[in-house]
C-alpha cells in the first residue's frame, strides 16, 4: 500500500488496527519485484582506460617481497573489535604507515568507541579522491583454522599463493596493497595524480557505529571530494569477472533476551534444577516461541506486519543494472553455493530468482543464540535467561528505526512484551549511480584489461556508505579486483600468487589496477 | 483414550490418522488431574522409633572436626561427569575410605562410562540394606560462585555456617556425613546392626547411563537386600520439614541438532557472512521454529500429539499421600520460589496446582540453547549448526522410548525431518509404597525428632531408583535430613552449625539421624 493512498484515509480510520490492516499486504507478503528481459547495461558501452604506467609497474614488480610484507604486518596484527583486541595497536601502525608513505596528515583519531585514522596526501592536484579503510576484522574460532589466523602464513591453495588470515581479504589485504600501489606512484613519479583523505574506522564489523563522528569531524574538507573508493571485494575464481557494486544494503542488528521477570514469570537470579519446569515459566521456550513467530516455518520470509510495506520496486537504472549482471551471475552462482557448501538456495531458486532477492530483499538472520548448558554431555537446568542475535539487511526505502519499530510492535502484539529488544548498530543503505564519473572511471579501468564485469546495483552486505552517498552526498564505489574468500569464516585468504592461467589477479596486479584507478580518476572531466 | 478401546478398532482404522486423531485428545490435552479433598496420609498413623544410642552420639559430638573435614576432603576433589574431570580420583577416594572403615569388600568398578564404587560391610546381620551413592557433579561456572567451588569453605550464612562448595548437597556432603555416623557406629559398638551393600555411580549427573551395568554386576547379592536407601534431600529452613519422597520422574534427555544439509538447504561446512541470507535456508530459524512447535506460546504445554496420552490418573495411595503433602507445599511453596527468585508459578497457580502438576505432570524443558556467535557485541554470520539440549520429565506410566518416539514423530510431521534428534538419556520412573516396612522405619525415626514429614508419592526430579524399584524388585527410599540448597546452582551449600532456634539439622544431627535410621531398619520384622 503506498503512503499516498494511506494518508488520504481518514485519521480515525488509520488509526485503527482493524482498518490498516484490511487495506495493507498481510504479514509475510514481499512486493512482487520480478524484472522482465529488457534493457540491459552493457560495459561495451564505457570505453577502455587507454593509459599505460610501465615504469610504476616494474617499480612494482620489482618491490614484490615488501609488498607482502606489507600486508603480513597488517594481517598480523589482530584488531577484533567484537573482544577489543589490538585495535589501538592497528590504528597506530595504520597511522604510522601513511606518515611514512608521505601523508602530510596521518594521525590516530579518538571517538566514543574505537578509534579512526585519518590521512591527507596533497599532491596539489585539481583532484581529491576520499578513501575508506576498515581495520578491524571479525572474531575467530582459532581451532576451526588450517593456519593461526594472525600468523600471516602464506599457504598453497588450489588457485596458488594465498595469505591465509584473518583480515587478509576483508579487507586489511585490499586496503594495504592499495597503499603500496600509491608508495610505487610516488616512488616512481613523486607525487599522486589525485589529492588523497583517508579516513579507516575500526568499527566496522561492529556496525561502523561512530563511523559518522569521524565524517562529522572532516565532513567539510570529504564534500570536496570527487567521490570515495573502497579497495575491498574480489574477482570470481572461475572467469575473473568483477563486481562493481553501486551501493550496499543497509543493517539493522538487534539481540533479544528473554529472562526471568515479575510479568514473564521464571527464576530471575540463576539457572534453577530443571524439575521444576514442571511449575515454572520458562525464558528459553519463551525466546524460541518468540523467535518462530518473526519468519515462516522455513525461516526465510519475515511474518513482522509491514515489514516489507517500505520496499520500492527497482527503478529503471537498477532493472538495466540487474539485467546486465544476471549472466555473470547465472555462470558464477554454482560456484558460489560450493564455496559455501550450499546444496541449493531456498525454494531451490533459480539465478534470476536469487539474484533478485540478494539485490531487492530485506533479511533476517539468527547470528547467534544461546542459553543455558552448551557443553559436552547433560545438565539438566532451567536457564534464567536466554538470547538471541539477529540482523536485517535493509534494501531501499527500508530503515532501522522503522524495522525495529515494527519488530518491537510484532513481539508486543503477539504477546511477548517480556522479551527485551536491544539494538546494536543500525544504518539505511546506500546506493551511487552508474553514470557518476567516479564509477565510469573505474568501469573504464576495468576494461582495459578487459575483464568480466558485473556492475550490480548494490551489495547484499552492509557498510556505512550512507555517510559519502547520503551524509556527505559524494559518489562512492568499491574496487573489486584480486580475489579472497571466506571472509568472517575459518580460514579466510587473498591470493597473492595466481597459478599460470589464472582468471585473477595476485598481489602485483591488484596494485597495477590501483595505479590505473588513480590516474583514470585524475582524467575525468 | 485407554489401550483398550485403541486395540479393539478394526486394525484398517487404527492404521490410518484420522481415526486415530477422531478418537484421540488434541494434542496439548493434558489428563484432567484434579484431585478432590479426602483421604490424607498422616504421620501420626506411625509409631515414633523409641530406641535411644547415647554412646554413638557422644562419639559423633567428639568427633565433629574430623566429620567435617571429611565432607571437606570429598567436595575437594572435583568429579565434574560431564567434563571427565576428577571422576576416577573421587571414586578411588571413596573406595579408599569405605576400605578404611571397615568394609569387607571395597573396589572401583569400570563400566562402558564412568566407574562406579561397590562396598560390602560384613554385619553378620540378619537383614541387609543397599545404599545408593553418586560421587558425581554439576560442571560449574566458576565466576558466578562467591566461593571457588571445589574449594570446600566454610561460610556464613544467614542459616549458620555451611559447607560451600559444588556437591556440598547433591550429594557427596550427605553420603560423607551417612559414612560419618556409620564409622561412629563401629568405633562405639564394634559393628553394625545391618549389613551394607554400597554401590556408588559417577554418572548420575550423566543420566546414570551405566548403572544398570553395575546393578546387573551384583543382582544377585542385591536383591537379597531389605530395600535401599539413599542420604540425600534435606529439610526446609522455614519449618524443618523433611520430605519423603517415594519415587521419583523419570527422564528422557535429547539434543536437536539444526545443520546444512542437501535436504534442509543451507551452508554445510561453515559458518557464511549473514548477507547471504537473502538467498540461503538458516539451520538457526529451523531449530527456532521446530522448538515453537513443541509447546504452546507460553512453553508450559507440550504439543506433541499422544505425549500425555499415557499418563495415568493418580492411584489411592497417591491421592491419600497427596493430600497429606499439600498443607505441607502450601506452607513452603513461597520460600521456595522465593529460594529461586520467581515471582510466580506459570498461570499463577496455587498450591494445590502447582503441587498437582510438579508430581503428576510430564515437562518438556530447554537445558540449552546455542548457535553461531555468542560473545559480545556483533558478528554478522549465518551459523551452520544450530543446537538444543532438552529434557523430559516423566511420570508413570510415560516411557522414554515412547516419549522420544513421540517427539520425533511429531517433528517429522511438522515437516522438520531435517532437524536431527539424539537421545542422551532416558530412563523410566520409579515408585515405592509408603506401606514398605523400609518406608515405615524411616518415617518412625522421623516421628522420634518430631519433624514434619511430607510424604510424596514422587520427586519432581529423577535418578535412576527404577533399577531398584523394577529391576531388582525391592524398596526404595531417599533419607532427607539436614539442609541444604542451589542443587546445579552457583553457591550451592550444606548447613553444618545452624544458628540457635533453628528448624533444620546440622551435620552431627545429620549422622545421628542415620545412626538411628540404621537401628530402626535392623528392628524391621
Amino acid at each position: 500500500m503506498s503512503k499516498l493512498v494511506r494518508s488520504a484515509m481518514p485519521l480515525f480510520a488509520a488509526a485503527t488496527m482493524l482498518a490498516t490492516s484490511a487495506l495493507a499486504a498481510p504479514p509475510g507478503t514481499r512486493p512482487d519485484i520480478r524484472i522482465a528481459e529488457g534493457p540491459a547495461f552493457s560495459m561495451a558501452s564505457i570505453p577502455a582506460y587507454k593509459g599505460d604506467h610501465k615504469d610504476i609497474y616494474a617499480y612494482i614488480d620489482a618491490h614484490k617481497a615488501e609488498d607482502v610484507a606489507n600486508l603480513q604486518r597488517w594481517v598480523r596484527q589482530p584488531s577484533v573489535s567484537a573482544q577489543n583486541i589490538g585495535i589501538k595497536e592497528m590504528a597506530a601502525l595504520a597511522a604510522a604507515d601513511l606518515k611514512k608513505i608521505g601523508f602530510k596528515e596521518a594521525e590516530v583519531v579518538p571517538t566514543s568507541g574505537h578509534p579512526g585514522v585519518w590521512g591527507y596526501y596533497d599532491a596539489g592536484a585539481a583532484k581529491t579522491l576520499a578513501v575508506y579503510m576498515m581495520l578491524d576484522v571479525q572474531p575467530v574460532e582459532e581451532k576451526d583454522w588450517q593456519v593461526k589466523p594472525f600468523d600471516g602464513a602464506l599457504v598453497d591453495h588450489p588457485l596458488g599463493k594465498v595469505l591465509m588470515a584473518r583480515g587478509a581479504t576483508n579487507t586489511k589485504g585490499p586496503e594495504r596493497a592499495f597503499l603500496n600501489a600509491v608508495e610505487a606512484i610516488i616512488a616512481t613519479r613523486g607525487k599522486l595524480p589525485v589529492n588523497l583523505m583517508i579516513l579507516a574506522e575500526c568499527e566496522e564489523e561492529l556496525g561502523s557505529i561512530h563511523y559518522p563522528e569521524l565524517i562529522a569531524k572532516y565532513a567539510d574538507r570529504l564534500k570536496t571530494a570527487a567521490g570515495s573508493i573502497y579497495p575491498g571485494g574480489g574477482q570470481s575464481p572461475a572467469d575473473g569477472a568483477v563486481a562493481m557494486q553501486l551501493g550496499n544494503k543497509g543493517v539493522l542488528y538487534i539481540e533479544l533476551e528473554a529472562k526471568g521477570s515479575a510479568t514473564g514469570g521464571g527464576p530471575q537470579k540463576a539457572e534453577i534444577h530443571s524439575s521444576w519446569k514442571a511449575t515454572t515459566d520458562a525464558p528459553a521456550w519463551r525466546l524460541a516461541q518468540a523467535l518462530a513467530t518473526l519468519t515462516t516455518a522455513d525461516g526465510n520470509t519475515i511474518l513482522v506486519p509491514g515489514y516489507y510495506d517500505s520496499i520500492r520496486q527497482p527503478n529503471a537504472e537498477e532493472r538495466s543494472l540487474f539485467n546486465g549482471t544476471l549472466p555473470g551471475w547465472t555462470k558464477r552462482e554454482v560456484n558460489t553455493r560450493k564455496s559455501f557448501a550450499i546444496d541449493h538456495w531456498y525454494d531451490k531458486m533459480d539465478a534470476r530468482a536469487s539474484l533478485t532477492r540478494y539485490l531487492f530483499d530485506t533479511t533476517l538472520n539468527i547470528d547467534g543464540l544461546s542459553s543455558g548448558y552448551d557443553g559436552p554431555g547433560m545438565k539438566t537446568i532451567l536457564p534464567h535467561r536466554a538470547f538471541a542475535k539477529l540482523d536485517s539487511r535493509l534494501v531501499p526505502d527500508q530503515t532501522p528505526e522503522e524495522s525495529l519499530r515494527l519488530i518491537k510492535a510484532h513481539l508486543v502484539a503477539k504477546g511477548f512484551s517480556d522479551i527485551e529488544v536491544r539494538q546494536l548498530s543500525g544504518y539505511p543503505p546506500s546506493q551511487t549511480s552508474v553514470s557518476a564519473p567516479l564509477v565510469q572511471a573505474v568501469l573504464a579501468t576495468y576494461n582495459k584489461y578487459g575483464l568480466p564485469v558485473d556492475v550490480s546495483p548494490r551489495s547484499g552486505g552492509s557498510r556505512p556508505s550512507y555517510v559519502f552517498t547520503k551524509t556527505l552526498g559524494i559518489p562512492d564505489v568499491t574496487l573489486a579486483i584480486g580475489h579472497g574468500a571466506d571472509a568472517h569464516a575459518p580460514n579466510e585468504y587473498l591470493l597473492i600468487d595466481p597459478k599460470p592461467g589464472s582468471k585473477v589477479f595476485g598481489l602485483s596486479a591488484m596494485e597495477k589496477f590501483y595505479v590505473d584507478t588513480l590516474y583514470a580518476l585524475a582524467a575525468t572531466k
